[in-house]
């Protein structure tokens, strides 16, 4: 995340949003910001939205995460959030959105799942 | 790619990998490479597969994308490979794969299937 | 779905739902409803509402879907819905949603994503 | 199973086959075989190559799946092949295929990947 020089923008139980400024090196050949960018916002928002719903010193890993790109990915500002739809003794699975500021408006360019391995902490 | 450093370490028809050098900002809080980074690697390798097997000035777009992540991905080098399956009209359908060196290893960490959408130039 | 003995039970603009009647022949050897037929479900209900937007003639075919299973499939009565998040000229992704009824309550036992490609009547 | 009349026709560790005759009612409007039953025959194979490598005693769950349809399915016989490509202690991470056979040949119709739950046996 400090890579993408991001940051937790929202912390609720259970949701996550991690936003950061767009920058011209996140894009592609296009000017699109790249679909591997998109992931790792979201991806970190969703980990970040089951450990939020988790004992204290537990530790989260992806299991698996699948995006659709809907949009373009434009805009001044990018923002991942993460929701937990389901948490299990073990496993969760997250809903996972990827939103752009055009001219002052969120504009969704991503979504996707993701299924977190939960090791819950003491 | 130039966020990551990452360059073409092998071109061939529909199958194209990406190498970068590992870096400490490539990982999370329990320093294993975070999967946005594995996903990014391996989602240009396959839109530049699909690319290979198009003619000249024809642009790809990710449709989609699903990552599986199998081992962490520790390693002094990381991989995105991506191999057309199936190329059609307008969609093609790419095989990607990340692997990590470990004292001079190759590692599968990563592994899943994407959508492109195929622009094709003239 | 006559196999399943399926039908539509709800149908809007871009939101179709397919119900039937669970029996005990869906089932696997744990009694809980197999995983492919409520993918059955819910993949029909997806391209029907994105068919559901589409001009008279117009065809749809599912380029890929993805399901996570999120709670036990059991009940008297399941229900797949899809929803088109966004519409395209050439692909639609819809969310995809099953449900099932267990002692009169509705409980959503999977859920996921779909990309149709869809070809445009007159 | 049953409801498709499919049987095991492949079994090795960690590889297993399903297979079935085509009939009208796997078909949908267009006379393809619907994508749920496709999706049936590959989900099961997966969960018994995991179950191969498991303890006697052993039972799988799904825990999401994901199936790419890159050709139309047609033929008078079809296939479900489930590979495993990653054993874990509680997870699996299974390739998965369709065939059906046309005019004696197999053709791939299908494929895509899958995370099995594991509960094992003593």
């Amino acid at each position: 995340m400090k890579l993408l020089g991001a940051r937790i923008s929202r912390l609720e139980k259970g949701l996550v949003e991690i936003s950061t400024h767009n920058r011209p090196e996140f894009s592609q050949q296009d000017g699109f910001v790249h679909a591997g960018v998109c992931a790792s916002l979201a991806d970190s928002a969703g980990g970040y939205a089951a450990l939020s719903l988790l004992p204290l010193g537990s530790r989260v890993l992806s299991v698996e995460f699948k995006m659709n790109f809907t949009r373009p990915a434009i805009g001044d500002t990018l923002r991942g959030r993460g929701r937990v739809r389901k948490l299990g003794k073990t496993i969760a699975v997250c809903e996972l959105e990827v939103e752009t500021r055009q001219r002052g408006k969120w504009v969704s360019c991503a979504w996707g799942s993701q299924t977190v391995y939960c090791i819950r902490g003491d």
